[in-house]
């Protein structure tokens, strides 16, 4: 039987004190989100226009103009305030918060009598409300802000925004759902922020509208087809015939593979998954495991990207294709897959589940941000090509550098508000149990009363150690990753070795005060393998270490990537970087490098001349400048 | 100095007997030819509308309707009556005869009192003659209809069609040059016309306005430009300042790289080679030097492939960038750099321009057509993928199989043309020599005097043996193909052993009626590696023997040929293939197919298990229903 087996902890019970996150955790408080402020007032000379803040104006009638934008740029401003309130939680800031109350505040006058909120329709299609679900994105924006009002509500106790967001969230469910009007919203998103309502208020019809919108979906007849017979205006004209992007194929509990736009399918998993533990619905629950495998088996590059294909920011519909050079990717689209992997954790705490989280925070999510915090990549290729990624039309999505910020100004908010909320996916857990997925430094008080700090070197070494600080009787979960081949735990001191449990080791104990548990994950340099049916890592090898994946870039070992080999007899060593990588461990490795004579083709083989290459970690390519990079590096034996 | 050493030779000296492409001539005549004529006319129930014939019926006044079709819709029925023009010197034929001047009466009757052509515009835009050479085709389909004019009469020594296309040429010197308006076409292909029809009078005017084309081209201020901005209507809107797509971004002898579409450029180096043959003009051999290497040494794939873009059907324009999948590789643009081979030839006999001439035509060009002349590939890619080729959308021009005919038909028939005067591509002579660049079975009379029978296993076997049917005093050039590592001559039974010169030996005597020469060419199977800076195919190998490129097909091999290898230590075997392959020569190497657990990445590498692999000539390849394809294998070592 499906059963809720745990639950997140809140944002307020962990506080960070970790050496890898939280000088993240500082630049997005720092830089990422006053940065992001100014772009949403347009208070940057030269950058993309965005006017997100001022379309509230003008819907609020306090200005005069129009509106700018895409059709969900109020999600920028939702994203935003999400993350201020978890970045409020971290570290008091009153010029922050000032901000915010004032820009909820003008949500608040933005928003029209009946609790309807989208400055689009208010401002520039008054007459065509919810006509356009496939394509306008209000549900998507209403979601957004939604999260973000509950966030606000848990992170800083305030109401105003949870107030605002209530009534349009009573709006949506006054207005959808059986025996009222038909619909479901194009791009997923508030099925997550209704969940998110219902387990903050308890109040029963969040969760069955987030229920409504994902059993209605996939059904007969074609509700996209319907509203788009009935409505005299086009505001794109997406063809509502293309179900598989928006998942729109098959009701949610018969899908099986995973298809369409990554990132609205994963926010999709990540509700069906929500909604499975609440309302242990078996065959839900079945459904997020069959798509989760598809994903994680077959569809699912080894950074944790998902969503092969520009064309739809989409998933390849094909088992194993997964290009490297094509690939999407999307930072935003990692980002929903952490969010997928903790509602799993929430049902099983498997570790399986734990590794994706970690494999998304420490690569495809991580890699979309500059070690800066200034510049922000939308697609996280596994290999550029000097002159064609970025260059040739079909390689135009893959950028070598990250840009400033884009007029889609998705990702960057989203890594902002999961790096800010972080705590929150490395612990779960239940009145007899606390389980660490992922290892942060810092420390947590649980619900049911445990309280535990945490010093981590994680994932540079693997040395953790967690002391407790109080008493409490309980079982504690520590997640042993599925790379670790050794690990040695000591309780108070002694060794012990008990068998993990999928995935994690569990602790049954009466834990005093001053307790410790010491976890050393033996985090040797190690070669990954692609499953021989993935055609473009056919011959290729990758290194990792720890949870974290490598890369080898044009900086360290010169041109043409693809004429490198990486020996396979050759032991991994571990240096450590200078630079703008500081102090990050770097992977040096014996292999060759491939020549030939002038002739394109020859009966000769390539020569090979020994070379001494270099890898660093994935999540900071590029930022060195623009050059050649592969994960996957073929392979001498 | 450059000099113009060779001369083809016409399509009535040379009578083919050969068991390798005489079937395909005969093929040509009686499925190809027929079917091609039934296809513009029309008269093919559920076949893709041509409808230009009839398009000629209403430029003639002798019809109602509308045109219909691309705007270079004539340009079909010049390319078929082309290919019959040679089809006739091959084999009489009353009824197709009767056909193709019915139909040559008919475009004397659609042709306007002013010599004009082009029946989109007499029927659809008579306003709007000559104002977008950029995208209308005028001169394009102009320079198809004089190719088959010259080849009418040539080929038949009738002069209607000649003598329609020479006032219509007459039209066209009259009305551009130095001095007369400025334009120059935005598909070449009346420049190779132009000196075809040079060739064929005498007449200067001809080759002084292919030469004005051709020096007019990327010049500035841009042509496109300047006839865009002048005029008021729009036929397709294609950037005039895409200056690369139709090679206009630089005068043609400055350019050094092969870029944009591949189909224009190789029209355009044909052109310009024939130009510096007849004018000795060596700054633009260079050029053509130039572009040759560029295109043989970094931008051609080993089938002889060249455009790897379906982006405007282009070159990438990077130096080895040639994906196998993805690929466009035009079957025209195959036929083309046939073209261009053969105008180098007759510049420099060097047996390099030789060896390109034999790859497109035993592999390139051959791969367009079904071995039942039915059917048709445009894109011949190098390696399909079931699901993905022709499927996911960056891939949707790769077609797993030939379809049947196309809207835009301009493959079939240009390969009509080239396969029905292949012996005019074998042979080149002047008044002291006679060059044999392939090994074609049958009979060749020089208009030096020569006349020369052969009997050639090529390319199955290497025996080629040559009896001289006249006296005649002349060096006699056999190419000694790039890939052939060992061979033997005998004259008159007797073995000599020349060095070759630039990749022939020339036998210099005074040959006698009955004199024999035999060659022998070693034919071993062989392992070919592209340069180490091709970063598709780092770590593969193809196969190969003789002048043929082979490749494996899930037909054969099982599915998911990415995951298996070819081991560099096997011998290559030859074995006789049944079925629709009947006769061919197909080669058994020893590999490995590659396993691994469930698992999409492991610690542990995919396992090797012995697998005997077998490979097919590419030019053979989709004949046996729809599955997997590879030209480039990974290698074991």
């Amino acid at each position: 039987m499906v059963k809720k087996q745990l639950s997140s902890v809140g944002v307020r019970q962990v506080r960070l004190d970790d050496p890898f996150w939280s000088p993240v955790q500082k630049l997005m408080m720092d830089v990422v989100i006053p940065y992001q402020k100014q772009i949403l007032g347009d208070e940057i000379p030269g950058a993309e226009k965005s006017h997100a803040i001022e379309n509230f104006r003008i819907a609020a009638g306090e200005q005069q103009g129009e509106f700018y934008g895409m059709v969900f740029q109020d999600s920028d401003v939702a994203k935003w305030l999400e993350a201020v309130a978890y970045a409020l939680a971290i570290r008091p800031d009153e010029k922050l918060e000032r901000e915010a109350d004032e820009l909820i505040a003008l949500v608040g006058r933005a928003q029209e009598a009946d609790g309807y909120l989208n400055t689009y329709f208010t401002v520039k299609e008054p007459d065509h409300k919810w006509q356009d679900l496939q394509e306008c994105h209000e549900l998507y924006c209403d979601g957004h802000m939604l999260e973000a009002a509950v966030a606000f509500y848990e992170a800083t106790g305030k109401t105003e925004l949870f107030d605002i967001m209530k009534k349009n969230a009573d709006l949506i469910c006054s207005r959808f759902g059986k025996g009222k009007l038909r619909g479901f919203p194009g791009h997923q998103e508030v099925e997550i922020a209704l969940l998110r309502l219902y387990q903050a208020t308890g109040e029963k019809k969040y969760l069955e509208t987030a229920q409504y919108f994902l059993e209605e979906r996939g059904t007969e007849p074609n509700y996209f087809k319907e509203e788009c017979e009935s409505r005299d205006w086009t505001y794109f004209g997406m063809n509502p015939d293309d179900r598989l992007y928006a998942q729109n194929h098959a009701p949610v509990k018969e899908q099986s593979e995973a298809v369409g736009h990554a990132v609205r399918a994963a926010y999709m998993y990540t509700a069906m998954a929500h909604l499975a533990a609440e309302t242990e619905d078996e065959a839900l629950y079945d459904a997020c495991r069959r798509l989760w495998r598809n994903i994680v088996d077959r569809r699912m590059y080894v950074t944790g990207g998902i969503g092969a294909t520009v064309h739809g920011e989409s998933f390849a519909p094909v088992d194993y294709e997964l290009p490297n050079d094509l690939v999407y990717a999307e930072t935003c689209a990692s980002v929903a897959m952490a969010f997928f992997a903790r509602r799993m954790l929430e049902i099983e705490p498997k570790g399986e589940y734990a590794d994706i989280l970690e494999k998304e925070l420490f690569n495809g999510i991580l890699s979309g941000m500059q070690l800066d915090g200034k510049r922000f990549f939308y697609v996280n290729p596994l290999e550029v090509v000097p002159g064609v990624s970025g260059k040739l039309p079909e390689y135009k999505h893959v950028l070598p550098e990250r840009p400033g910020w884009y007029a889609c100004a998705c990702c960057p908010p989203n890594v902002a508000r999961l790096v800010t909320s972080l705590g929150t996916y490395a612990w779960s857990e239940n009145a007899e149990s606390v389980y660490a997925h992922t290892y942060l430094g810092g420390k947590a008080e649980f619900k049911n009363g445990a309280v535990i700090s945490c010093v981590s070197g994680y994932p540079w070494n693997g040395d953790v150690r967690f002391t407790m600080e109080a008493d409490k009787s309980f079982t504690f979960g520590l997640h042993i990753p599925g790379w670790c081949r050794s690990w040695t735990l000591r309780v108070n001191g002694e060794t012990v070795a008990p068998e993990p449990h999928d995935g994690y080791i569990l602790l049954a104990r009466d834990w005093k005060q001053g307790d410790t548990v010491s976890l050393s994950l033996e985090l040797l340099p190690r070669r990954l393998y692609a499953n021989a049916n993935v055609r473009a890592d056919a011959g290729c090898v990758a290194l990792a270490r720890g949870p974290v994946v490598y890369c080898f870039e044009e900086a360290d070992n010169g041109p043409q990537l693809a004429s490198l080999r990486v020996s396979r007899a050759s032991a991994i060593g571990v240096e450590t970087a200078g630079g703008v990588l500081d102090g990050m461990p770097v992977l040096t490795v014996q292999g060759e490098r491939m020549t030939s004579s002038e002739a394109l083709y020859s009966d000769e083989p390539p020569k090979a001349e020994p070379a001494a290459l270099k890898a660093v970690p994935y999540f900071a390519w590029g930022n060195r400048g623009a050059g050649g990079m592969r994960v996957w590096m073929h392979e001498s034996l």
